[in-house]
């Protein structure tokens, strides 16, 4: 990692892979950040000479993203099929899994410096996902990680000892070298979520569009009040599937009212949950 | 998994791709069994349909293994590049690390089954590897994983808080679901080993050579007397790379003597350990 880490590539601004490109003047870059991300995953035999696969790889998709869904032939169960930039998606360390079969550690707290920062909401299709303001971040095994982004899947991607929840939203974190940090939050039908009320009042209803949160929203509203939690080692739920993603699940889930769920539902269209995978030789730590 | 296990395709037997081919007697079916291990890492994409993939895949490469080799233009920098057969050698949870920053863990003790059994040595090219019979075993997970082999590597291949050893033993195990766990155990130069003793007595010096061991070799000579071990998630350590593969590695070394770790160096000609891959996402358990 060392020679892409001295290229200083962040690639967790944007980690799904949308099929749209909006180049105005919000930080939804995504296809662009997207292929190098995707790129960084397929060309690991180049470690030491990202910048050429790059260009080499811009040149030969012209950095268009392949479409995928969650159903039919752009399914999930095809993604890794669909181009060799998806390859990961095949891998033995795929996320989401069922979290079960734990073994006890001493798993250290995470330590949260959130402040509030979510400044753009948007549609891509796959997701809705709020895009956040530099300067929030988590340390784990003494690395910091940017909050870049959070979003949600509904129903929840990751299971908890087979137990599916409404809705999971995945906060986006990468470190300054690009290795990344989800944490999974898992959303169960109660109180209303004050952070989903700010920022649904913004959502926008159709692909590709986006909005503008003029008053940040805070992410930290989306954590438990406990923070106790899970984790293993996996990869992006969407392609490219980039594994080497630290995974942080908390045990505790929160609420949302059901017509906040049903707001992201509505709007989804569909389910966006990837099936889980299997966890293979991977310990699951709580 | 489910396609694959109820093949029950057993593919831990013989793991290192060695180049050359004896179909005797013996159990040195390496390269057969080696590509259906490459073939079900390259295709997870065909997890439903294996026997298919394992047919397109021995026809359009004959069912030859690629040539690797630990230096030079076939060394451990190029795997992943030298067949597509070997991607996962460019993968995020590859095998040997060096093994720091742990979480304590509640690690189960290992339940060894072992008997004398290790019925066959030979030279491979790669290493000096001891086949052995069937019914030795142990249970980790509550999976019932199978001796099937072991083999050296000198220097050793993973590390400990940085320290490499004069030689490390890969036992190798497999499920009847064709999943592998490996047992680690690190040598230092000491007190002689008397199973090292037996086998080094039929020890081949050229590649491609074996004999049949008519006392059987007990593995468990090479395990130390307090079983405590670290666990991380990897891949085997040559060409195909495979990942998915459970490591447990002792933290007490053993002992050879100089002259029985200088009888494998000489051997083999040259070091025969892959550089330590980055750890990643990956918890190292203790």
């Amino acid at each position: 990692m060392t020679g892409i880490a001295k290229q200083g590539i962040l690639v967790g601004l944007i980690l799904l892979g949308a099929c749209s490109t909006y180049t105005g003047k919000g930080s939804y870059t995504q296809p662009g950040i997207s292929k190098r991300e995707e790129s960084m995953t397929r060309s690991r035999k180049k470690m030491d000479t990202p910048e050429k696969d790059h260009q080499s790889h811009a040149a030969s998709h012209g950095g268009k993203a392949v479409h995928w869904s969650y159903s039919g032939e752009e399914g999930p169960a095809h993604w890794g099929d669909l181009s060799e930039d998806y390859a990961a998606c095949n891998g033995k360390n795929q996320s989401p899994i069922n979290l079960t079969g734990f073994i006890e550690a001493d798993l250290k707290p995470i330590e949260f410096t959130y402040h509030a920062g979510g400044k753009e909401i948007l549609n891509n299709g796959h997701t809705i996902q709020i895009n956040y303001k530099e300067g929030s971040r988590i340390v784990v095994d003494g690395i910091t990680f940017w909050l870049k982004q959070f979003h949600f899947h509904a129903p929840s991607e990751n299971q908890i000892d087979g137990q599916s929840y409404p809705m999971e939203v995945h906060l986006v974190h990468a470190s300054k070298e690009g290795h990344l940090a989800v944490i999974g939050v898992m959303v169960v039908e109660g109180a209303e979520n004050k952070t989903l009320t700010q920022a649904w009042s913004h959502i926008p209803a159709k692909a590709g569009n986006h909005h503008a949160l003029l008053v940040p929203v805070a992410a930290a509203g989306l954590l438990p009040a406990k923070r106790d939690y899970y984790r293993f080692n996996g990869s992006l739920t969407t392609p490219p599937c980039s594994e080497g993603v630290r995974w942080l699940v908390m045990k505790e889930p929160i609420t949302a009212s059901k017509k906040q769920i049903e707001t992201f539902t509505r709007v989804m269209h569909h389910p966006n949950n990837r099936p889980i995978q299997p966890t293979y030789a991977r310990p699951v730590l709580q």
